[in-house]
């Protein structure tokens, strides 16, 4: 019984912005996009820093092939993009991080913040 | 500068379990189900247990009769549920509850955790 | 077994900024304090906005009077507020707001900010 | 301004079950012990799994000589754990690890959850 409550609690929690739900749609973001994004996440969360389309698309209803059109789109539209790391024996690999996406987000909410002022603004000079 | 901090941070976090996002699949959802549960969460954080279809599909990429038809489906199939509760004054109001969906997220959790032991088991004897 | 790990669950989480434990002490806070308001805003999250220092100081190892004094003295230094609200039926309630911690934190995190950019343009220049 | 959002997002977020905060005390830790271990595991969040005396010392309000006297005993009273690893490249590190402090807790909760069915059956019985 115990054990199986530590075994939920390992599996971890995952964390976001609310305002990724409440904006990913003004971000162009369609659900599956979304969810792959966060799927990222989950992947990098957990210390796989560089999950295969197969990975991805495994624990998702899009095909393999629907998942790497979809990766190479976030990436291409800069919502995605993949750095270069080197291990401490100097070996290179890859990564994803959605620093971009977060970078999006955080112009969206300044835009959507600045005209709420203005309109108040108007509104108050009326 | 500040205050767009202070804006930000108060726009709130949702913190889910990573296993909704390994096993949403598992429990016959597709993404734009799941972001529809994830949207209903974000409401209800905020104060509002019962959000319309309309303050739902605004914020998605469905229609308002897919969103609808969506929440019913979601009710019927026992991964949402929407309850009573009644104010300090009397009156009636309704609210959802995922809990149904916890509830088969455990229950997943616990028949994929139970089949590895067995494998395990299996691997071990022979 | 499944009811437990419902259990568990419904009990929530809390999410902080990691930056709260990185700078309490340069917020003049101590130990039993950064506590205190941990389980201010605990409470808050489930529902409870006023809990009373009895509530407070029973699941902590400080006394009634260690804990109104320190309620006190962070509402005095601007760590805690306590702000009136009125219901729907226009009846009057107290509830505790940490906004002013998270100004605090914020203004913390801008300066420490600055001052690493200025002396990395000092190291830059010489 | 939008760099600064991403930097404070950057820093980081951490999430604890809120039983934490209603029953360190029934676990027998005091405050200055509870965000010891809190820090520990923002440290291990940000990629460092162990984090020296001096570190965690730092930016706490008890000196070095007290914070090492402080991870001894949580380790003596079975709260903490250091366990070995092996990087790929075959050398031996030591990490923190927490899962005991989350072994007693859910023990703790799980035993609290009995007493309170049993006295509600006495209730029911009566």
């Amino acid at each position: 019984m115990k054990d199986n409550i530590i075994a939920w609690l390992e599996e971890g929690t995952i964390t976001v912005p609310s305002l990724l739900f409440t904006e990913y749609r003004n971000l162009n973001l369609n659900e599956a996009e979304l969810v792959l994004l966060l799927n990222i996440m989950t992947f990098v969360e957990k210390g796989n820093d560089f999950p295969t389309p197969e990975e991805l698309s495994s624990r998702m209803t899009i095909s393999l092939s629907e998942c790497s059109d979809m990766l190479r789109k976030l990436i291409q539209r800069g919502l995605l993009a993949i750095i270069d790391e080197y291990s401490q024996d100097g070996i290179r690999f890859e990564k994803y991080t959605i620093k971009p996406l977060w970078e999006r987000l955080v112009t969206q909410f300044l835009t959507s913040t600045q005209n709420v002022h203005e309109n108040q603004k108007k509104t108050d000079e009326t």
